[in-house]
């Protein structure tokens, strides 16, 4: 194995915080978050968005979703446990938004662990959504910026994930190419190399990972292959004042 | 990346949980916890017994280890940022440990994140202490025994570290070689493929870790070396009622 990078002179740091619940002990000096819930909240996001939602408000719990059933032009998503809660119409299946005009609407949504990151790193100086689908996209905007990027990763149900960590570790690779950042975090280390890995077939990787049966038995397998495919959508979620809005940023070297 | 292994018809589970802090996720029907502090805790537990300790109390804080100095047969340590605490004669090097009649002693100890490790697990079925130093000792006592296995990592100040997580999969890929034994968790499949990447140069690797260069700082390449060194003991320290005693298991396939 060698060194992840010889990190002669970066001027930023990259950093891999593997769970929420580690936020706090990752956030100093970094300015800009990116939340990562590749199964599926995140992607669920991207794929909104590029369908034609005009905000998307992330909340913590299914009480407040309620609030919002009914009211008019507004979407009410809601998971636990990878299913839809009953009641709600939506989950986080980024299929259910795929092919819908959802033009003008307003999504509100909250699932097992993405909307929680979102939730927890609000109050940093600029987050912005990643996934699979907006990974050319998202790496070559972070390129661009002139901050410590933190990498966050949603977990499941409080656990490390493999998905999440190896889209980190993919992103973080393309940033330390750049030569503009370095990594101080074994966490982010780690990142790297699950991804030099695995990068040769996502979908093999999951299939070992135990959760990706769970998937299946649930018959998510179609959400799934469309969430670890990347690079279908140039489009950036940020957060402004609590609500995700879009932001295209169209990709040089998909 | 191929699947870690098809894990047809194992009978237990050998997981690995990255932090203490996330113990009690893990904690569920694990008989045997494997607590590891590479850098530098277990290392130095191990090394302690080979050179004739008695019986090793892993206390929680200065304060508790404070009221043993003086101690007729008592040998005190405390190490915290990796230095060791003013007013004792020990900390957490096991090269401190070498060479030294230790015969008969009892040595009480508190480490910045191994002993913390300990006391979280105390309460399991069995718990044993693990170390590069007792790697083949170690698996091949655990791979004789009929429970599930966590393989649990002390971490750095609460956050993820690489040698422990590594160190934890190379023991977590000779039990899956039994046949025997099957993971489940994300964090035990990611351990495992660090493991791979890693297992050519441990030394190298850690280069990379920022963490290694602040021991180098301290001028503790020996005892980095030292600890990174597989094999050198089949001392296998298990607690018994709170307090860690000498089990040897000399090993088959040095």
């Amino acid at each position: 194995m060698k060194p992840v990078s010889n990190q002669p002179d970066y001027k930023y740091r990259v950093e891999v915080c593997f769970l929420p619940g580690q936020y706090p002990l990752y956030a100093k000096d970094m300015g800009i978050v990116v939340v990562i819930d590749v199964l599926r909240a995140t992607s669920a996001m991207v794929t909104a968005f590029d369908h034609g939602v005009d905000r998307i408000i992330p909340v913590a719990t299914i009480e407040e979703a309620t609030q919002y059933i009914g009211l008019p032009g507004y979407i009410v998503a809601a998971e636990r446990n990878g299913e839809v809660v009953d009641g709600f119409q939506y989950g986080n299946s980024p299929l259910a938004f795929k092919g819908q005009d959802l033009r003008g609407k307003t999504i509100v949504i909250t699932t097992t662990n993405g909307t929680r990151a979102i939730n927890l790193a609000r109050n940093a100086r600029q987050l912005v959504v990643g996934a699979f689908l907006n990974m050319t996209a998202l790496s070559e905007w972070l390129v661009k910026q002139n901050d410590n990027i933190l990498l966050l990763c949603s977990g499941w149900r409080d656990k490390f994930n493999l998905e999440d960590s190896i889209f980190a570790g993919a992103v973080m690779d393309r940033l330390l190419e750049s030569g503009k950042f370095g990594v101080e975090e074994d966490s982010s280390i780690a990142a790297k190399y699950l991804y030099l890995a695995a990068r040769e077939n996502f979908l093999s990787l999951l299939k070992a990972a135990p959760r990706r049966r769970r998937l299946e038995q649930l018959k998510l397998q179609d959400d799934v292959k469309f969430c670890l495919t990347p690079d279908q959508s140039s489009m950036i979620p940020v957060l402004r004042d609590g609500v995700l809005v879009p932001m295209v940023h169209e990709p040089v070297n998909t």
